[in-house]
């Protein structure tokens, strides 16, 4: 499917020189924003969004460049084949079908034999009907109560997004319910969630697709023992989404519900499947769910069905390329100017640095540039009066700007000002990009600014469900659209499988002295075996060790 | 003060030499760790923490190099004129004195002819009074009710410090109070507390040096309004943090109390003074308070006293500027294993980046050299399931991980695996370092790590308010010793100025049009009046710009 080798492709060649050119000074941004069409030459609207890439460090030569790299890439190809089913993690021999999740279409997505539309629908259709009658208290606590707080037992894949989508509709939580997130082994993070919630009327979700997950099994384990010292039965407080017959399924362990997840859906695209639909259904009601869904399709739509030069995740996905590789910047921001898109950042962090922190082709050969980035950001204004000015005068990086229209709560006019809150918010996200941009020169040298600093700037038109699940989408569709360029496969992740060995052998000493306290580490390296004696001390010996 | 220009140093010109050694592969991380003495050569404890650098890409002979930069860059001494007043914040002419707000030796620190200890010594004796007063009720809400809820108003410096601090040490909030953070503009920022707070029984802290911030005054005005409405008096649930004399500090508007902040303490170096002090000492109590600036002013000893090769913030930041200028890395993360320490980095990334990100010398000639990175991060294990894919198997990036030996909660020991969930996430933090240290030959290239990631590694005994104390200082002292080896300014920001003088000119048009509805934006540049107009007319025009 992959044509040559992208560092032999002319294009790729080409764009090196043409990166070289936008080190002139007349194709510092002060300059291309001269031009007054640069706007409408250089955004595009899609799938619900608006892209605004007028201040990236692009002209029409470059631009048409990218666009020729993508063709050869053949990357909307490997779109298609990806939401078609086709198998293209091909380390893992795996499909990956996270736009099933959200096809409402009538179309057929063949894997094993088995058109998987109806199934993705049954399980929608089996959360419904298990959310209301949580909501409408047919399905109660083991006392007789309704809930009223919901843990989700989750890392990594099996949190992040739902943290993400939970906080950004979080004004349409009208349920009753409070939504927590139980994700690290760190036992504060269990003690402080415990004392939080009301234990009689808690139902716990716990979500691994394997059910071996060590963080979760660790933390479901201590939620029994919770229940159990309080008189509660645990079985009647815990629903599971997991794979089939995982031992999260096991009939023979009786649990409220046990919803599916499927190999060919990673956990950091797992959100629009069970993974997010059974918490934020429950939190926000299946409505609201169903309408992010819609929204993702209608986004999952465009990025498969846009002409290359309309597509927005396609653009973003190559002017990410063209930072990286061409320009330098090592890592990107996200700044939504939106506190209830806080953790939009983290969850593209996992996203994308998860599915493009690779050093191998699809086929097994070593790349030679870089991959993927750093991904870091703060919500707006917050950004600008903490890490900023870094941006401004010290090394500069690409920012995602993001804003939000029209806002969730109304008015609110400051009477010192005439502005209203939100209008002061967008006075400053209308400056920071043009200031970055455009720099200021100064006799001070410490007034001085450079410039020539990139950025994109992404609208949405409110914090609506459709929204949100748009946004989700875009990101998604952005990042496998730059492993797609790149040949490489954002749905594996053998990367953190070493790091789980290691800690095999560490947790089996752990063990050994937990039985023996005459158990010494002399088996371990010398700085494992200082760890492993400090903890169980208690304390660090300060000395030298 | 500072001697020659850096990059013209011999030490530093020998440094890109031994870098340059480091590639080899018997200077491979997996090779440095066969010497069963590094971790005792490599490590240092000092002022109540342990740091531990073996993982670090660094042999003897670069070590010493790094000793002798130091000692060639007269940082020592830089530190010395820091906390002895010296106005070592040139650009704005002004002393950088945040240690003396933690100083309780016998010591005079003079600053416009006026020894500062004692004011420090009278602005905790107040926060103590008035924090007492509130807790015992004899300070009461405007209805005659106690407190329950504070709101810190305050963005940036007036607020990241504090967030992290009450975090770390939430576990010791046995005051019935609970701590709400208003900092951005964005209306959901205040829409979402003031649906939290109980509105008659809420203490506002506003907190601004100037009281002019644009974000803090739009909020003080929301809260103000949202007072009156409910029938209260704002003057009985109001405190102020802000200079003498400023509009904060008018004797003609009655508060309930004002403490003063000085222009010798930055925003993101005032944990310690009254701006972390009122809102800590309530919500903790007093004397946790004042345990949390003891265990900072011990490290500060130990920054100013420790011999270079004994000095952890100094060896930190030799390591840093090792890891940036020398080997390459252009970010860092820190990783702290223990959730109560999730917000250390958004305020390390503040006070670092803000400080450090900086082109120009003490003297204004422009630096010759990369100067701050990029710092990021989120909680252990949590980032292994997230972005640690990159970390091992894409671009390296140096890591901080912090450790705490105890856990605030004991025990709880999952029955399943005989190891508890401290001890699970401490094999976690054991292995982690190593296998991106050591890496791992495969046949399979998806299973091949080429290890040679470098970390430090540091451990805190307990949560205990000094260790916390301990921990900000340490990271206080590592980034102005990097400022004081780059010869920057690590005290002044006018990189944020650009933008806020670009803001004034939208703010403008804002107001224009909220007068005017015929009022048009073609006075402004077409990006900027085209967001103009997408606001007011609040929806997106999807069709091209």
């Amino acid at each position: 499917m992959f044509p040559a080798k992208l560092t032999e492709l002319p294009q790729w060649k080409r764009l090196f020189k043409e990166a070289e050119k936008m080190g002139q000074p007349e194709k510092h941004l002060r300059r291309l924003l001269q031009d007054q069409n640069r706007l409408s030459e250089f955004s595009r609207s899609g799938g619900g969004l608006f892209f605004d890439f007028s201040r990236q460090r692009i002209d029409q030569a470059g631009l048409r460049l990218l666009f020729e790299l993508a063709e050869a890439c053949n990357v909307q190809q490997t779109f298609s084949a990806m939401i078609n089913g086709e198998k293209i993690n091909r380390s893992e021999n795996r499909a990956a079908l996270h736009t099933a999740t959200r096809c409402f279409a009538n179309k057929k997505v063949m894997q094993n034999g088995e058109d998987i539309i109806p199934v993705m629908q049954a399980i929608r259709d089996n959360i419904k009907k298990f959310v209301e009658d949580v909501h409408n208290g047919r399905i109660v606590s083991s006392t007789g109560k309704p809930f009223t707080d919901i843990v989700v037992v989750g890392i990594g894949g099996s949190y992040l997004g739902t943290e993400f989508a939970a906080g950004a509709m979080r004004f349409y939580a009208d349920k009753g319910m409070k939504l927590h997130f139980l994700s690290n082994v760190d036992i504060h993070n269990f003690g402080e969630i415990a004392s939080e919630i009301h234990a009689e009327t808690t139902l716990w979700i716990i979500i691994s697709k394997s059910y071996t997950t060590v963080e979760t099994t660790a933390n479901t384990n201590l939620a029994h023992a919770f229940m159990r010292d309080r008189g509660l039965s645990p079985e009647k407080h815990i629903v599971t989404v997991t794979s089939k017959g995982s031992p999260g399924d096991d009939p023979t362990n009786p649990i409220l519900a046990c919803f599916h997840m499927f190999d060919y859906i990673g956990g950091r695209y797992s959100v629009t499947s069970a993974v997010g639909g059974v918490p934020l259904s429950l939190y926000l009601g299946f409505d609201r769910y169903e309408r992010f869904l819609r929204g993702a399709e209608e986004m999952d739509q465009h990025a498969a069905e846009a002409p290359l030069k309309q597509n927005l995740p396609l653009i973003a996905a190559l002017l990410s390329v063209w930072n990286n590789n061409f320009l330098g910047y090592p890592a990107q921001a996200i700044i939504p100017y939106a506190s209830p898109l806080a953790k939009l950042t983290p969850h593209v962090q996992q996203l994308y640095m998860e599915s493009n922190g690779k050093s191998m082709t699809t086929t097994g050969a070593k790349v030679e540039h870089e991959t993927g980035v750093i991904i870091f950001g703060e919500p707006g204004t917050n950004a600008q009066h903490s890490f900023f000015q870094l941006a401004h005068q010290g090394r500069g990086f690409p920012i995602d700007f993001i804003g939000v229209v029209k806002p969730q709560y109304e008015g609110c006019c400051s009477s010192a000002s005439d502005v209203s809150n939100h209008q002061e918010l967008w006075a400053n996200l209308i400056s920071q990009p043009m200031a970055l941009a455009l720099g200021k020169t100064d006799e001070n040298p410490f007034k001085y600014f450079d410039g020539n600093r990139p950025s994109s700037t992404i609208l949405l038109e409110d914090l609506s469900p459709e929204n949100v699940g748009r946004l989700l989408a875009f990101y998604e569709a952005r990042t496998v659209f730059e492993a797609f360029i790149w040949n490489i496969n954002p749905f594996d992740q053998f990367g953190v499988e070493l790091g789980k060995t290691l800690a095999d052998g560490i947790r089996l000493e752990i063990k050994k002295r937990n039985k023996d306290p005459k158990h010494a580490f002399t088996g371990k390296d010398p700085i494992s075996a200082f760890y492993l004696d400090t903890i169980f001390n208690g304390r660090i010996h300060l000395d030298s060790p």
